[in-house]
């Protein structure tokens, strides 16, 4: 039997790794490490960091390469596309499960913030452990989130008293809009800024990019011009400077004080 | 100026403590609790056991009395019951800044899971700021939620692929039904078992009670008989025997294949 470890990391600060983490670390003989071809050399740099400090020796670390996602399919059309991306991703996780990890061993995947939030790993090592090609079990390491990270420097609560909230993408916040029944959004993945078009509403915005890296950026306010304005621009010199991005934002509509409960 | 830090301390397993917090615990001369007249013993001894690791010496505890809840008032009524329950809760916090912190002490308060989620010290805090009688600072060290916790120990993840997941209470779930727009819906602070009419539906449900602790209870599986009934069973003799509960669990309604993107 083999033992795999999916390690939440915490969203950019190499202190948001939980005790568990560190110990999880501690314990891997092989890390599997997914390359998605981009060019964040901060962001393996901070994994690396992370293994010099918590990791024991004698350890691995394997390399893949993580299949592309075709992204320009349409939405209608999007589902074969995924399916066929999930396939080649559980093919790659089968093969480094076989070939590179011995029997009683164990071995890890580090995941950004917390792998239960908007991340394929754990569908995917279901998918091949359905396969039932390679005989295997996992445990997952809970880690803190992004959107912790982001109300945490904001210093404010993802939920209004009693209330909802709902975590949902750029992608459905701008083909659905705001969604019912819910006074706090939170946006991730988006590359479209779909804040813009909600600007004048009477909503507050808290804005994080690089959230626990030395580039963090926040700006929070009423998300009015010149506000949304003002955000689209920081987001676009960031973006520049580094030549990538990261950030997320939670919207927030006051409640009614009357139906606060 | 005196110096406040909020400290996440995740949901139940002392593991979860990031070095983040084991850091911000350390630098704490003086912790503030809060107590709440219940009888959760190994929740005091959790902190307790947190303290004699990582607290540095000498520091002081100071317990105060969490001002009572009027939870009995009916949902229209409510608001001024609520309002007056954080009068009374800043008037504790200020007291306690005042009268307990010196100037450039740092003070803290250990905050169960994520300090963002379901808690009122944030708030409490800038209301007491607002009220501009003492002067301090504060800064946030985000948790581990019970949300992770849970999704960690069943595996899976918290949304679907690029679907929105919504995080409510028990007490909205039971008055307005399983919100539209969100396949996957948290539950918290449910106490009156509000899964229990949605059996059926073609549901999946994600439960776990004490999580991260010795006496953590998972069950997971459709949403139907017998499993709705079992879930309660479990739940009331877990409560009879410990005296309390604490539980969440994730609805699911699994996504049709062609909408999925
Ligand atoms: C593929 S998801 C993974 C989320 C991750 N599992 C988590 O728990 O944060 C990536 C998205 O998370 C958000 N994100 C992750 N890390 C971030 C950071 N340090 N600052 C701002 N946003 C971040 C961004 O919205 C980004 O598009
Ligand atoms: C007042 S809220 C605080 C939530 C906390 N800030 C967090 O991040 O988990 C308390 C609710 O959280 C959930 N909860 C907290 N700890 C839990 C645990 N160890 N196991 C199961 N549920 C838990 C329960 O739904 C409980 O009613």
């Amino acid at each position: 039997m083999k033992q795999i470890q999916v390690i939440g990391i915490g969203a950019g600060d190499p202190d948001q790794l939980t005790l568990q983490a560190v110990r999880a670390i501690g314990a891997t003989d092989v890390f599997f490490l997914l390359d998605k071809g981009e060019d964040k050399a901060e962001l393996v740099a901070l994994r690396e960091q992370m293994l010099a400090e918590h990791a024991h020796r004698p350890h691995r670390v394997v390399v893949a390469r993580d299949p592309d996602r075709d992204r320009t399919a349409a939405t209608p059309g999007y589902a074969p596309a995924v399916d066929d991306w999930r396939r080649r991703r559980a093919d790659v996780f089968e093969r480094l499960l076989i070939d590179e990890l011995a029997d009683g061993a164990c071995g890890a995947f580090l995941v950004w913030g917390d792998p239960a939030l908007y991340d394929s790993t754990l569908g995917t090592l279901e998918e091949v452990h359905a396969r039932g090609t390679v005989d295997f079990d996992w445990t997952v390491v809970p880690g803190v989130s992004s959107v912790s990270s982001l109300t945490a420097r904001h210093r404010t609560g993802l939920n209004q008293v009693g209330r909802p909230v709902q975590i949902t993408t750029g992608r459905r916040l701008a083909e659905g809009g705001l969604p019912d029944g819910a006074d706090d959004v939170v946006v991730m993945l988006d590359a479209r800024r779909a804040f813009a078009p909600l600007a004048g509403q009477g909503l507050h915005i808290y804005w994080g990019a690089y959230l626990g890296t030395p580039d963090e950026i926040l700006v929070s306010g009423l998300l009015d011009e010149p506000l949304a304005a003002h955000i689209t621009r920081v987001r676009e010199e960031a973006r520049a400077r580094k030549g990538w991005i990261m950030d997320t934002y939670l919207l927030r509509r006051p409640a009614a004080r009357d139906d606060r409960s």
